[in-house]
């Protein structure tokens, strides 16, 4: 199995970056692996951390339309170059972490995608270049207010409510290029999205070959490749898991819309 | 003459914010002023530092056509809700530095612009509250790449290349409701934007609860309140200053567009 780069909250609240182990012990590194972290004596039992989304970006640089069956579902063509849009780094949550259902939203909708994280400071590279700049690959879930995106001109109230993007649960270095990408609903074996990852219209190191020409990446910075067909909306209380073969399981609980309502008057 | 809050980085490439001095020394804090940084003994000269811009936001949230005047020059409306935008981190540069003037664009505009810096982790706050919540004030120019925020529906190329978003050159705590922003190009006495900034259409206090009621602001947030009627374009090698009664000059300089091609290719 690949390695599995985490990152880590011990029960004081100390943060750490480390190597996630077969046996779910977490062997600490002194900072994160692309600012070359390098393996401390620190081993973390099971019990004593909690897992946190895999890495702490400056921003995250997102590409819409990216599959061209999905922007084909949303009545729209594929873009003729790469559509970017920014999530909030407040968006941001763990698998396991449950996603708040917004009180302004009749419709929130998953949209599952692999994230690229960006491994040194990045102005202006080819995309041949870019590939050396790509340090590993995670899971992202696009949380969308569909009604919003559809009303507000501009996507980021949409985007980038609190807990709309899941991230983790951990980064692997090397990916498959004909990875498959599978989005499930609770316990519905038939996965609501399915692709392989080759499908996207612009390949991730044209992606940030192209972001890099407008705004430089730092280490650590996200960069979401767009969701596949079959884009849906989720209910309070549903369970949503993306998956990606060769890294792994992003699961996160839809949390009941009347709680937040009744915490926020 | 109110205190005014600086970020500056020393020869030995050291960043402190502190408080500027009448002399145009720096008292240094050992903290940023929002999370209680108290007074050192350290002043530094003059020439032994860089101003920077005032603070390092984890996020730049703008609000579009928020004067009734600049949505009309726009052909459009004033939109019912404030209508939200992102402004990446890596967008900012201090007074005095340099606007690229990217390749991609044809036509770059000003925007002079009021800032209000964040003090206080903020959630879903009133507008009662969100007075609390807003530290204090400087100055921004939304440089923003008129053809391509028509091109794209999305504004995050538009406003997103590096260098787009000056900022500075410092933060007061207090401002006048009924104090002026103008903006000056090169040695033209006569303003191209002038307003008062009560000519809001959403003021401060509404902007800051209406955008925690969707994500969270953390201190050193930075949150752009529009600009006025009047804006226009930049040239290669103009400068351009946007002044706030009460605050200070912003001022940059465009940098030449063939110069930066010839480096890009």
């Amino acid at each position: 199995m690949a390695q599995r780069y985490v990152r880590v909250q011990n029960l004081e609240g100390q943060v750490y970056y480390g190597l996630l182990q077969l046996s779910f012990k977490v062997h600490v590194l002194d900072a994160a692996p692309w600012l070359q972290g390098q393996l401390t004596d620190l081993i973390l039992d099971p019990e004593s951390y909690q897992i946190l989304a895999p890495c702490a970006p400056s921003k995250i640089v997102a590409v819409g339309k990216n599959y061209a069956e999905h922007a084909a579902e949303m009545g729209t063509e594929v873009p003729a170059e790469p559509l970017l849009f920014l999530k909030p780094p407040t968006s941001i949550i763990a698998s396991q972490e449950e996603i708040q259902y917004p009180p302004h939203s009749q419709r929130v909708d998953y949209e599952g995608e692999l994230a690229l994280v960006i491994g040194d400071r990045t102005i202006k590279c080819t995309p041949e270049e870019a590939q050396t700049k790509i340090w590993g690959y995670t899971i992202a879930n696009d949380v969308t207010a569909r009604d919003l995106q559809k009303r507000d001109s501009q996507w980021t109230r949409a985007k980038g409510f609190d807990t709309f993007c899941p991230l983790g649960p951990w980064i692997v270095r090397e990916i498959n290029p004909g990875a498959r990408l599978q989005t499930f609903l609770n316990e519905n074996p038939t996965p609501v999205q399915s692709a392989c990852i080759d499908q996207m219209v612009f390949p991730p190191d044209f992606l940030v070959s192209y972001i890099s020409q407008v705004m430089t990446l730092l280490p650590g910075d996200i960069v979401l490749t767009g969701t596949p067909l079959g884009v849906g909306p989720l209910n309070p209380g549903d369970r949503v898991r993306v998956e990606i073969e060769g890294i792994g399981r992003l699961e996160n609980t839809v949390r009941d819309r009347e709680i937040l309502q009744n915490q926020t008057h």
